[in-house]
């Protein structure tokens, strides 16, 4: 039997992976509205033989927030585009439940994943931003845990639109002027308590029946709605063992929800630094850090926690005590940071650069990295990984020398498998809910 | 001075511009969701120099529905798309504002008009179909004028987000670490009768400024929404005297809006059928009327009219009296088809099949569709020309027969003048509210 695969994302995000990034001279200071930009680095992940593409998202900016969130494509529309500049990755686009409609979602994404001949993904969020609230008519932004409830019941309601067309339903027969089959047309008739929508959606399933669904968010509801509904999570965490222990937890949770372990896929981000070198590879981290002033620092680690004012504490004292702040936003993050500056009792100033710089524990030579990554591979930590570039090139650094390195060792691919994002990932083709029910009935 | 120029634009449709038309042995059955079919439409148009593709849009289907209808590419995704097919021809897409969010639709049109280079274009549409509401959870429809007090605080809202950045405001300076200037970005802080939406957009302008805003719409309240705020009109006339009339009639309310009348350009719709003799454009339209069954026609027509049920009346017998039905939906259209019905004597039969496959008046010779096309023009009655296909290869027809003969006249382009939308169809930049507001204040 051939050796279980590792899979690979690509995190694209202009000039948004530290918030001086855009400093270095390598960097496109427009990166995050240049095309150009964007189909290299979707080539070059596609020569790697990623899996896919990813795209992050935001719903509420101000002037403190990080110069990629500022003027950035929109996810979906990007990924269109790029879908024509490739042929088999991937491509991966986030978009909220919070301040969305089902239908339009079920629809933008299925009319791209037919585009793209199979290759689209949802990465589910639900809005870490109180601020989006307000671009969106909405009084308040929903609490945590009614965003989770949202959230569970907007994907049910998309997924049960994405339904209703049976794959064989279009007949298209010229001679009998049979367009399609009534019988295989089905009308969703949802009411529930934060969504009614009829359906049938107008577009029919590609022919990797549901676009990819991730889920990111870490908390104990965000890993619910994993385990229950999606087929990927894209995670952060600094060391093996939290990863780990996340990864158990997830598939736990899955296998309790009658799923199997492998039908949802881990995927720790990670910002990795190759160099041919250690030195060379901490050079390129010093490089993008020594871009930031305190002060950029200080606002930017405020952005996790509700944009709580940091400049009020000392810089050179124990990280402060914050109550709850934080708690409704990145809960996941705010709970890893506070944790961390209290076990390793860092100062604010410590705290607020290494959120802003962070500092990949991916760091090192190709060999160095690529034992990383073979390590929570096949320690249960990961079923993959989501690459951010937070160093110029980094990217393409990554696929000339890491890709070869985990190809060699026969733990990633040298060619496509699949022409759709399901078939690379190694998941299955979801089976229609009306098909299912049929043959539940028929007691299959 | 050189002659005033025609502007074109292509409605690309799939399987959609008549019932029948998926029948014919030369159209592809899967055309509407068949994005090689779309590019090479696409590239026919720009090849044919046309200002732009137009994509209409819908909410709701149901069993009755057209086969496009049912299965059908999502516009700003499909548009996304073909900008990397294409080069200079403009990107105009369907969206309702009846149900959709102001941000979400500033951003993605703001988005597509970065990845197109300045090329998009958004036809603002009120929604007809009363079953929409029940995709989006919303109990009723909102009656027609009310959704265009809606479409016009929408299209407000919307261009005052795509104002949040003035055109210089991202500075991009490495050396000082400066990534834009914060006078330069405005929050909208919009509090009206149906939006509350904050800002700032989280993208900047093209470099056209806006994208184009179509109106699609002929009713008092569509024109007067077009006369106010759009730079350009999708509408629909049988005869030159009734083109004539609307376009003087929008003008004029334009002109009272203290506009000029060049500010907004009116483009019929038509479905031009060529041929090199006279037999054999007829012989085109009769291999598609020939396509349709009369329950077929009598279900399209009822579409226009709520669904209603027409096959409850008599086939040969004059059109019946319908009361108030139809003036909820297409107004303007249902009010146009019960007028011809009553001043032609037409039987339900006859409406119904004209209907089902509308006979284009521009039927004939290249000289002669030409000849149409160019009264309309210089006859005030059109800016430029929405060109459906309405038979197979109507659109190459069109481009290789009709286009060459317009050029020849020189009342077409046979170079594009611009890379932008806006430049192509001589509309001018908008100045940033902002820019404005403050050159007010300074008496300019
Ligand atoms: C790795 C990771 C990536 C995320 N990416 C996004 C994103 O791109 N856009 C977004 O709105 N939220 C994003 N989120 C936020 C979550 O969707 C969620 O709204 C927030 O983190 C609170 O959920 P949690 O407490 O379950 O983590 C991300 C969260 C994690 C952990
Ligand atoms: C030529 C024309 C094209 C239209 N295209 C669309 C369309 O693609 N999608 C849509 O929802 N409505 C479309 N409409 C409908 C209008 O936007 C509007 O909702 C409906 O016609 C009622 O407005 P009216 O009475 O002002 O014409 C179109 C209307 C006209 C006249």
């Amino acid at each position: 039997m051939s050796k279980r695969q590792l899979k690979l994302g690509a995190n694209l995000n202009g000039v948004g992976n530290s918030i001086s990034f855009w400093r270095h001279p390598e960097v496109p200071t427009n990166a995050s509205v240049n095309l150009a930009f964007y189909k290299e680095q979707a080539r070059k992940a596609e020569q790697g033989k990623f899996d896919l593409l990813f795209i992050a998202d935001g719903l509420f900016i101000n002037e403190k927030s990080n110069p990629h969130f500022l003027n950035r494509f929109e996810p979906l529309t990007l990924l269109s585009a790029l879908s024509e500049a490739t042929s088999h990755i991937g491509l991966v686009a986030t978009l909220s439940t919070s301040y969305s409609e089902p239908f339009t979602v079920a629809r933008q994404f299925a009319s791209i994943d037919h585009l793209s001949g199979g290759r689209a993904g949802w990465n589910v969020v639900t809005s870490p931003l109180e601020g989006s609230a307000l671009n969106f008519g909405k009084g308040e932004h929903p609490h945590h845990s009614l965003r989770y409830e949202i959230a569970e019941e907007h994907l049910e309601v998309v997924k049960g639109l994405w339904d209703s067309w049976e794959d064989d339903a279009f007949v298209r027969d010229k001679a009998s002027g049979v367009f399609f089959d009534s019988a295989k047309l089905h009308t969703l008739n949802h009411k529930g308590k934060h969504f009614a929508v009829q359906g049938p959606l107008n577009v029919a399933r590609s022919k990797q029946g549901y676009p990819v669904v991730f889920q990111a968010g870490s908390s104990d509801s965000g890993k619910d709605l994993a385990a229950k509904s999606a087929d990927a999570v894209y995670t952060g965490h600094e060391t093996f063992e939290q990863a780990r222990a996340f990864y158990q937890d997830v598939k736990g949770r899955a296998t309790a929800y009658g799923r199997q372990p492998d039908d949802i896929l881990i995927f720790p981000g990670i910002g990795p630094i190759v160099g041919r070198t250690e030195e060379e590879a901490e050079r390129k981290y010093q490089e993008i850090a020594e871009l930031v002033t305190i002060d950029q620092a200080l606002n930017y680690l405020g952005r996790y926690f509700e944009h709580y004012d940091f400049s009020q504490h000392a810089l050179d004292e124990p990280f402060p005590e914050l109550g709850d702040f934080g708690s409704n936003s990145f809960r996941s993050t705010t709970d890893r940071i506070k944790q961390e500056a209290k076990e390793q009792g860092l100062t604010l100033r410590q705290v607020a650069l290494r959120a802003s710089t962070p500092r990949s524990n991916f760091i090192g030579t190709p060999e160095k990295v690529a034992d990383l990554i073979q390590q929570w591979f096949e320690g249960g930590a990961a079923d993959g990984f989501n690459i951010r570039t937070v160093v110029p090139n980094g990217l393409a650094d990554f696929v000339d020398l890491v890709v070869p390195v985990l190809q060699e060792r026969g733990i990633f691919r040298k060619e496509y498998e699949s022409d759709t994002l399901r078939g690379n990932l190694g998941l299955n083709v979801p089976v229609n809910r009306y098909i299912r029910q049929a043959e539940a009935v028929r007691g299959n």
